[in-house]
């Protein structure tokens, strides 16, 4: 989805530094930036990378616009570097992941090189859109894990965070989901769109029956009655079964009651042979309301005969775990590797241009990740970027690189994926991650280790910092 | 601000229903429905409403394009109804709280009227906006609660819920901040934006001394350097004091040093001891990193000398109660009150078209509010919506009606508020809202009662559903 002013989607401190360059007469040194996060949300074991979409399709619109050069012109900025901005592309080079790829902790999934303003203010609209839809992506990746085959559509546009919701419906497709309810990211990014009824389509008759029976006129092949408008089991599901034998008779199917309130175990276990003793055997049950990963593996654990699961809040806002902590560095400045010291150990960036490489054990699952500077040769081992001797020999494994130039010289040089192309990508890497590591409790950690180099590279400038 | 698609950011059923009333010849019966929230977020006593003048925005901007039938047309909407929604604009009555009431569970604090069409198909544009930017407000309003009249900043825009992120922002102002970094909020609504530098400014120079320098040579009187890059109290406050005495030489005040990390209790008492013992007792201290109204309670209560707040994902995200459970319930069709029973006894809704009266104690403060039918006259108590007996009596009290016409026979007939009115509308509400409603721990529940004639009312219809 695009902005309306994507170089505003800022924050101010972007504009501040560039400025500073700008009168420094930097402008044109070079700069590397990562893109990386620290904690894998959910406390689960991984990431599905999301967002770099709609990253690039923004930052092919980037420019300043007249109303907001003059925006910066009344907040005091210098009009030289006005009218720098006023001419301004992005023209340097991106190296991404892709869309759907398995990522995990402290791996610069994104490097960008460039110019230091032009790698600098693009900062905060990479990091608001990738944060957001891999965090989405991942949740939605792990409501496909415990659903199986069954369907799960995403509900949750009322409750997502305001505009975000048309990105949270995508990124839910790309993690798993089969479809939303949400009309705009259907048309934006071609999801599969569906709904039938509110509450209120049934209240709006005299009774619940005519609801019925008027929806079933209209939509006959399409027909999913909701049952929990009044009292599911005196009242809507035989209202239902009535209904459903009226279709049968003019000759079509009921495709499902929906519940969305009470127990969904005992309502969907009542109503499922209620269908059946009434031969409605091939109507499918489906269910909603404020259901997440672990509601829905506890419905399955109880044999609920559930058929349909429609996601919403949980989903589409993260809820247990609203923000991905994705932070963008500074890793280089003309060829100088730099880093940030933190307070915290683990907080310490990783200097230099670096590339991830992903080895692979032989039955083609995934063994571990290593990080190693950009012109290093083939590495023998990975190591653990604190404990010393904590090393693992890869050599002859098989391997491949991460991520891939995907803006050359300010242009693109990928064709951008579908959400739908997005999604199966998703689903081949995860199938390539142990079951161990996609475990909901306690999820045995993936290796991503350092090169030696890197290692020693990093601890050099600590060193001569401290 | 305004979407590229205000009609097609809905749920697809409110489409297929839509279709249904229309098919049915139902589409100039006449509806109500409330929308009203259920449970005060972050264990809180109440919210801050906020959000309608971005719904109204977008309603005014209502109509569907041309793709958007098309799209409609290939996933087989009958011609005919596509025809209609192609004139179609909302032509009915809004009646709302203002921007910045505060407002309890279970208050019909918006109600629309029109035809049944127009009324159902805005549902989730309008739950959308209002359940977002009310619950960032509501979570602002805290954090200026415990801040007092210190400066407290929106730093969130990288980690808010993708482009959610502008709205936040203005509900973070609406709700008591002074600012944000988000450029593109500034521009949308006016609000006040700052920023300074990150880490990547200080690593981009040779060293930390340099860094601040030079950018104290260009922003000489609004000069915040962030100290915690390599090391903070060895390296940080030296070098910022180093340069806060150059400024002073050259006839300038250094305005503050930011610290991003480490125990902010620590660093700032430590910070502020430098800082003074150089003589720059008028030099700020701010700080930043994952603040809440929790931690800034914490830090006064420590006697940190802080003296801006920069919050972020926290907020932005509403972290530990990311969504509002704000509904949009039908009222009444063709004059008839309709309900809706649940398997829950305190979701059964509040049938019928209703006004809100707040009344008021001797000082101003609110008492309590009741919800009463429209067509009633004054009332003279207020009843508990369950439990019998429990009443109070409102007689003689002075009250407000709490909604008011908004939007009439489709066209707007208020003026709409801007950002900063309505949080200066917000704060003087807050005034009047008795502190043991606005506790963090256990909050006293603010008294909302109904009409007896309400209550009636809605106990009838139930007893005929059942």
């Amino acid at each position: 989805m695009l902005l309306t002013h994507p170089a505003f989607y800022t924050d101010f401190y972007e504009l501040t530094m560039a400025q500073g360059y700008f009168l420094s007469g930097r402008q044109n040194e070079q700069a590397t930036f990562d893109y990386f996060f620290r904690k894998c949300p959910f406390n689960g074991g991984f990431v599905l990378f999301a967002g770099i979409t709609d990253f690039l399709e923004n930052l092919e619109n980037y420019h300043f616009k007249e109303e907001e050069l003059e925006f910066l012109i009344n907040k005091g900025f210098d009009s030289g570097f006005v009218e720098y901005l006023r001419e301004f592309r992005f023209e340097g080079n991106i190296y991404s992941a892709k869309e759907g790829e398995v990522i995990f902790p402290n791996e610069p999934i994104v490097r960008v090189e460039g110019s230091i303003i032009e790698t600098q203010i693009i900062e905060t609209l990479l990091l608001n859109i990738l944060n957001f839809e891999s965090l989405i992506a991942t949740k939605s990746s792990r409501i496909r894990q415990v659903a199986g085959e069954r369907l799960v559509l995403d509900f949750g546009l009322r409750r997502s965070q305001g505009f975000g919701g048309i990105q949270a419906s995508k990124a839910a497709v790309i993690g798993g989901l089969n479809g939303t309810s949400n009309v705009y990211a259907g048309l934006e990014y071609g999801l599969n769109v569906s709904g039938t009824m509110a509450h209120s389509w049934i209240q709006s008759f005299e009774d619940e029956l005519s609801a019925f029976r008027k929806y079933a006129e209209f939509y006959p092949d399409s027909c999913v009655l909701l049952v929990d408008t009044y009292n599911t089991l005196e009242s809507g599901i035989p209202n239902a079964i009535t209904v459903g034998k009226e279709l049968e008779k003019a000759g079509h199917k009921m495709v499902a009651v929906r519940l969305d309130s009470g127990d969904l175990a005992y309502f969907s276990k009542k109503a499922r042979k209620q269908l059946d003793a009434a031969g409605l055997n091939y109507v499918k049950i489906a269910v909603s309301n404020q259901l997440d990963e672990h509601l829905i593996k506890s419905l399955n654990e109880q044999g609920a005969p559930i058929d349909l699961y429609g996601v919403g809040t949980k989903l589409v806002t993260a809820y247990d775990n609203p923000a991905l902590d994705g932070v963008y560095k500074l890793s280089s400045v003309n060829g100088r590797p730099t880093l940030k010291i933190s307070e915290n150990v683990e907080k310490v960036t990783l200097p230099g241009s670096k590339k991830i490489l992903r080895f692979f054990n032989a039955d083609g699952t995934f063994n571990c990740d290593g990080i190693s500077l950009l012109d290093e040769p083939e590495i023998e081992s990975i190591h653990h970027p604190y404990l010393p001797g904590k090393a693992t020999n890869v050599t002859g494994m098989k391997f491949v690189e991460l991520i891939q130039l995907v803006v050359k010289k300010g242009q693109l040089s990928i064709e951008l994926p579908s959400a739908a192309e997005s999604a199966k990508y998703a689903r081949n890497q995860l199938e390539k991650l142990n079951p161990e590591h996609k475990r909901f409790d306690n999820p045995h950690v993936y290796k991503v280790g350092i090169s030696s180099k890197l290692r020693t590279l990093r601890d050099t400038l600590v060193n001569g910092k401290n």
